[in-house]
């Protein structure tokens, strides 16, 4: 899949839009439009449903994003919740310290004149992208007398004494870099009148604090036993020095974070459940292709407080990617917070008489990194009656729209009896009404936008009272009886088979587009 | 109903707490609890159900929070949204300039002495409060022996020559207080590495301008034709000066705003449409005393903008307060955005061939503000069986739990029977189960956080399969078959009649509590 073709259509039918376009949009800031909110919001539903409503053992909760900023004290987040930056003197230009290579090239005709050129990028490869070039320049040789370069070293290990040869990536000068320094991921703000140090307060950078914060609360306030878990959908910001990839890497989200509290001995078998749940999950929803992958972490990848963490991971266009994590963290939060705000946040068990802090598992998840998947998955071209078309296969749960209402012909009471079946429908379901334009390009129309089922109102439904039904997927086409026409889309959604007749020949044919 | 003991249910049984109170809360943030975050989700799911989806004419949007910053110089929020604040140089107090009042009180021993001194207020009554006594120190005179103060004047009007006289609220001496000075209520922020001018970006104080601006890609993307509306839930944030009154001055809040546009012909009618539609929506669900009232502005009132703008007001405990404001906003919004963009945010009518900048209807409601005030609506005290008894009597729509499954005792199969009836709604509904303690009291519990309905599975249950359904309000008892428990939950939440027995004298009463 191409993800021009996706962002591209996303914009064009609504999905999501550049935030503030008509200023120029904003870096790294999003807004989505009115088919994007409602499969946003069908995936937040469903997250909620199957993860608080549909359980007995979780709660949920909703924090402020703006906390009391000891709360990021004791997260950690004040200290160490930085990525290292790099300035350019000469021309401005910021740039992530490790997201920097530099690559020597030496003179073809004096091996020991070197030139140092930084490249930008994730990895060495992307680095090095275009460097050749500008060593011919720099060396004003030839372009294919270029050499290789004689060494890759990240630009955090460059040592100090060679930091002033670096050429930067938009200059042609060399010593313009500065040293990298630590840059503090959370936006910052004061609250209250003054701007003073004692004022400053941040975004949340997660929401996962706000439950920590919350935990004794919940405690004193609800009868649950440990285990449990507290749940929370909510939006969270970070000064990302580099936004990028559409929606995946963005400066304000919105995340669908768990922590689930239990017994230290048990930590490891609930670890392994949320693992595979959530993995489940996505799987269930439509995520169904081998470009979802699960990864656990080598033990060098993880947190010094955590013994097992992995990563539900999607092979998006732009690369394999995190959706959401899975940590055990261990009582490394509570006790945190424990210490910095000195309360007791330890849990009485009333059956073992035990006092413990429980340990936490976490299910970190983003909920637009979720819909992008989802987009991503979803997006197909295939062909249709010698037709191209483009098709978003949605799961019917997340499908903004679930079914649409089309009368064949606009005239001979179809659209009157559409309308009717449009208003019964409209009570329970997000339904759409489309007289306009030939069957055919109504029906793509739909499709470019997931929507999974057709409704078609024609001269043998006047008769009959029977309707059409076309399967987005594979446009089969089908009779059945328009009365209980509420609960025949509720069993469509639900992946019920829905007795009726294959549609006859003169039934709506796709070639009619 | 006293908003100390409602304060003190909410914290009690989990619907709000203070944000982050483990470290000591933070002034104007609040969070919400496992009850508040479902109550507070079935009011903005029943506001998005009525007004979005369910609705021909509009389409919902979620925009970013952090927008550019153009989009509040063009609205005029950067130039003109600020409150008038006063610092006193000796205390470091910072006082609304509008919220002070200055009393003169004269020297009843020598009529040319007197003494101005500062009150804190809404109004002059208030900020009088402790005054005689500072008076009766300053002038070294008995308390009895203070004459009424001889002026008051707002501090606004305060001249500038007479400033020097003035005695702050929290000190004795005069001429502390500086001239009033504007106070913008946004939170700025840094976007981008660099804490400079051009990186300044605001959280959005009201999600109304992120319709303004994507209204062009609205009319671009969907094939709606004026009137429609787009409809937006989020977060907004307002750095005010003196938050208070529980969760209704808050520094972090969340809006449900509607921008509906339409051919300026039709502008009137649609303002009164909506503004009585939307009155009608809190009365629908549960406002129904006189405390909610609906107040059409003065002349005098309106921006200069508008030509008819009407509260919903509702009689708090603190005050009188806006629950939603539904203004008449005509072309200004987009017009503004039209003159800092510099894009063409007119419309073209296809049918008459007009092109027009559509006037605008705002009804602008405050989801915490709403919560609150179904909060205060549904708190009852009354007495049941000869015991005092809290209860939250909330429209079943809103309330956070549906019904609660209780086996009358613990043995004999019916905690089992009471379990399968629980798993059975569960999938439909938010229930709770139960099977601690004595009857009464587990439907106090339930009645204390508004669950409309109890199902209690007694002796007779197991013999004939029937359960008592006990009603929150008037507590009356009946049974009915359990076969069909889905729908018998269904039709009590829809409010219709539920054909059944009464509950013999065998059934469960109140008084075994």
């Amino acid at each position: 899949m191409d993800m021009e073709k996706l962002v591209s259509l996303c914009k064009r039918r609504g999905f999501i839009f550049p935030s503030s376009e008509i200023y120029g949009g904003l870096n790294g800031f999003w807004d989505y439009g009115p088919l994007g909110v409602e499969l946003k919001r069908n995936i937040k539903e469903a997250w909620w449903r199957d993860n608080v409503t549909a359980r007995d053992d979780m709660v949920g909760l909703d924090c402020s994003i703006i906390m009391n900023p000891k709360v990021w004290e004791a997260s950690g987040h004040v200290g160490g919740f930085s990525d290292p930056m790099v300035d350019c003197k000469a021309t401005q230009g910021r740039y992530r310290a490790d997201q920097m290579y530099v690559f020597t090239y030496a003179d073809p005709r004096d091996p020991n004149r070197t030139v140092l050129l930084a490249g930008l990028g994730s990895n060495p490869e992307e680095a090095a992208e275009g460097l050749d070039r500008k060593a011919a320049k720099m060396l004003k040789i030839k372009p294919a007398e270029v050499p290789a370069p004689s060494s890759v070293t990240p630009y955090l290990d460059i040592p100090d004494d060679q930091r002033d040869r670096v050429v930067g990536p938009q200059t042609d000068e060399p010593g313009t870099l500065t040293p990298p320094r630590a840059f503090n991921l959370m936006f910052k703000t004061y609250v209250g009148a003054l701007e003073s140090a004692s004022n400053i307060a941040y975004l949340r950078p997660e929401t996962a604090q706000g439950i920590f914060a919350n935990f004794k609360n919940v405690c004193d306030t609800t009868r649950l036993k440990i285990p449990f878990g507290i749940a929370q959908i909510g939006k969270s910001f970070r000064n990302e020095i580099n936004p990028r990839n559409f929606t995946f890497r963005s400066r304000e989200f919105e995340q669908m974070e768990i922590e689930f509290f239990c017994h230290p001995d048990e930590a490891a078998t609930w670890y392994r459940y949320w693992r595979d749940a959530r993995f489940a999950w996505y799987v269930r929803h439509g995520l169904r292709s081998d470009r979802l992958r699960l990864r656990d972490h080598d033990p060098a990848e993880l947190a010094f407080y955590s013994t097992a963490t992995a990563d539900i991971e999607y092979a998006f266009p732009f690369g394999v990617s995190e959706l959401e994590g899975i940590a055990h963290r261990g009582d490394y939060d509570l006790t945190q917070h424990q210490k910095f705000s000195g309360k007791d946040l330890s849990y009485f068990d009333d059956e073992t008489k035990q006092r413990f802090v429980p340990h936490v598992i976490e299910p970190s998840a983003g909920a637009d990194r979720a819909t992008l998947a989802f987009l991503c998955e979803a997006y197909h071209e295939d062909e249709v009656g010698g037709e191209a078309r483009t098709v978003l296969k949605f799961h019917p749960r997340l499908a903004p729209i679930k079914a649409a209402v089309l009368p064949l012909v606009k005239k001979d009471g179809m659209p009157e009896m559409a309308a009717k079946i449009y208003r019964e429908l409209k009570t329970h379901y997000n339904v759409f009404y489309d007289e306009k334009g030939a069957i055919g390009r109504r029906y793509r129309r739909q499709d470019e936008v997931g929507t999974p089922f057709c409704l078609t109102i024609d001269g043998q439904s006047l008769q009959d009272g029977t309707v059409t039904i076309r399967d987005r997927d594979d446009c089969r086409q089908w009779r059945v009886p328009s009365a209980n026409i509420v609960g025949v889309l509720a069993s469509l959604m639900a992946g019920e088979p829905v007795r009726g007749e294959p549609a006859a020949a003169s039934a709506p044919t796709e070639a009619e587009g």
